[in-house]
């Protein structure tokens, strides 16, 4: 790059946060922040009432993407963190095992390893190199106090798709709880919480549901609720009489002020996310990931590696590399500083799935793609690659 | 008022969430959201480092507001119930004594409740019926086995100041640890951690800060890091080659992607206070809340009564009142039907205190006053109050 050259920034980095948001997000949280502002449950008044239906809409869009049966069983969190931790933490007592794949992020392995400390155990699926299961490694996991099983429905680092319909399936037959984390699929993959035997679905807004950081979720099936302790309890606006948490959703896991303008967000990306509809996005993600897969292949680099499938059936649209002659923390501060291109690089949360993908412990530099991003960024990215991977 | 007027809306339900806020707060919410939008500890650009120093500043704004020892004490939240789940559940063990007053949210009490479950006992010191503590009350609630004491600042009720820097100081020489719920204080009222002696502090944004709903927290002195063990845990972006849970801070509670926008329009809004001063806005809130007891003593109706102090030493700018002769839940609907006057009714998450208050079951009327609101709107609510409670 020529000095005094504009640098054009280049995000690829949507499978931390997507960005841009549809415009709408922004507007819709800006508009509430300025014009209405009042909390829910808890005021006498008609502008209450008014941000109570927008909240009730966000959980009926929610509700209907991922096929919950009723809608006051979508709770809000956070973050997908949360949300596995309410469930995890509240479902499992001492005495009991879980399944999960050797796909996981740590969102779901640091509260498996806390609950390990309380006597729950848990089993690893080993997922194959790249990234995929092999359902028929799930039975000889099972033990006699199998509880649940616990998995992501694709990898954060390289974007394989895990078989969560057979997964589902096989813990119907088993009568064993299925768990999915669905932060890196939401809003791109479809997911049908019925179709897939799923009891509890955890989700984000800040990925593919197009929403801002700080709100996220989870969906039970009715023969949940009673089953999980509330991790966190408090002021409901309901039955403020009694000093007991409530029995009834969603205020029973809803405790305190909740994150209004972060759910009129999230409201607004889902609203644009129907219009858009998930197949158009997944397409678009899916042809930018052949197009970079194609570019690092055509590159002809033996020291340049993708780590997880090479093609992009039961893949999202993100793509990890390792470079085995580079120090890629230099590569990817090099991408930001000289060709403005946002990647992540490391371990991304996730150490147990590098160490199945073999990329364990240096990690990868991860590209991930949105709905803004076109085929020139990636030529872009992959001009960038050649010349810093370059030997000088 | 006659048809076709101008209904001007009059916000009294502050104590609920204050509005309007700042304009720098949406403002900062939005460029951030439109322009900005990555997350921190996650990427290897620029952009992330710019967002990561908003977050190190608004830490250490928290931490000179409350005088915390270290900026990385102060851990970010959903919202203050989180932060007293974390803290109580967190630290307290089975056969551990805890007190507490009898003018809490449920906040504290559901946790206090659920932990009851766990073998964990739990003492009200009885406060007043204006919802004073006697410092000496305190005494015969120690038990062989009480850890820590726990209380609000101020009552959410009434507004009622409880003697934090006595207990502080009764904590500190018993070797009991102290924890305050500065939900209806922080931003208006000076908190301070060192010469209160307070071990946490649990802090929202979303009242006297200024913040959206959606960001809380809560700060920890250096002894009490370890003593509590995280509820939530997950990714961190940090030591991700572990599925351990960090033990370094804030790390060690501050697990999944961040609320961003809400950090950056809570810094928004401490930054507005540190401008407007905490003493202006505290002159101004009681200024108003004297004006408005004045006000309701002047319409010498023995069927409204003030819940709580009837002067402004010791409270804050909220009023609850009763009326005896209506049914409170009508009057709160026709004060915003007809006046366009935002209260709240009911038990406002406190049965302990509307216990304490005398004002169990049937709840109050609760008037809480902000920056933006004049004399003006005491005087249409007195106005609308006197008209509302007349027989007719």
């Amino acid at each position: 790059m020529k000095d005094g050259d504009f640098l054009r920034k280049i995000y690829l980095d949507n499978a931390s946060t997507t960005f841009p948001k549809p415009k709408q997000v922004a507007e819709a949280m800006y508009q509430y922040m300025t014009q209405v502002g009042s909390n829910i449950s808890r005021g006498g008044y008609s502008s209450a009432y008014r941000t109570e239906e927008l909240v009730y809409e966000t959980r009926q869009n929610l509700a209907d993407l991922f096929n919950a049966t009723d809608c006051k069983n979508v709770i809000f969190t956070k973050n997908i963190t949360e949300s596995l931790n309410v469930i995890l933490k509240g479902f499992l007592k001492p005495g009991d095992h879980v399944i999960t794949s050797s796909m996981e992020h740590n969102a779901v392995m640091r509260p498996l390893v806390q609950l390990q400390e309380k006597g729950v155990s848990f089993t690893r699926v080993p997922c194959n190199v790249d990234g995929t299961m092999d359902i028929k490694k799930l039975e000889p996991c099972l033990q006699q106090n199998t509880k649940m099983i616990v998995i992501t429905n694709a990898s954060n680092v390289c974007g394989t798709v895990l078989p969560i319909k057979e997964v589902g399936r096989f813990c119907h037959e088993r009568d064993l709880k299925f768990v999915v984390d669905t932060a890196q699929t939401a809003g791109v993959n479809a997911v049908d919480m019925q179709e897939m035997y799923i009891d509890a679905l955890a989700f984000t807004g800040h990925k593919g549901l197009l929403a801002p950081q700080g709100i996220g979720g989870f969906i039970l099936q009715e023969n949940m609720i009673d089953k999980i302790e509330p991790l966190i309890s408090g002021g409901t606006g309901s039955i403020s009489h009694t000093e007991q948490v409530p029995r009834f959703m969603p205020d029973r896991f809803e405790a305190g002020t909740m994150n209004l303008p972060g759910i009129i967000g999230l409201n607004a990306g889902l609203n644009w996310l129907k219009d858009i509809t998930m197949e158009k996005i997944k397409e678009h993600e899916l042809n930018l990931t052949k197009y970079f897969i194609d570019g690092i292949i055509s590159l002809d680099d033996e020291n340049i590696q993708i780590a997880g499938k090479k093609d992009i059936s039961g893949r999202m649209g993100v793509v990890s590399i390792f470079i085995k002659n580079k120090e890629m923390a230099q590569i990817a501060y090099e991408l930001d500083e000289k060709y403005g291109i946002m990647t992540r690089v490391g371990l991304h949360c996730a150490p147990s799935a590098h160490k199945t993908l073999g990329t364990y412990p240096k990690g990868t530099i991860r590209f991930s793609f949105g709905w803004w991003n076109t085929k020139e960024d990636i030529d872009v990215a992959i001009d960038a690659l050649a010349n810093l991977t370059k030997d000088k």
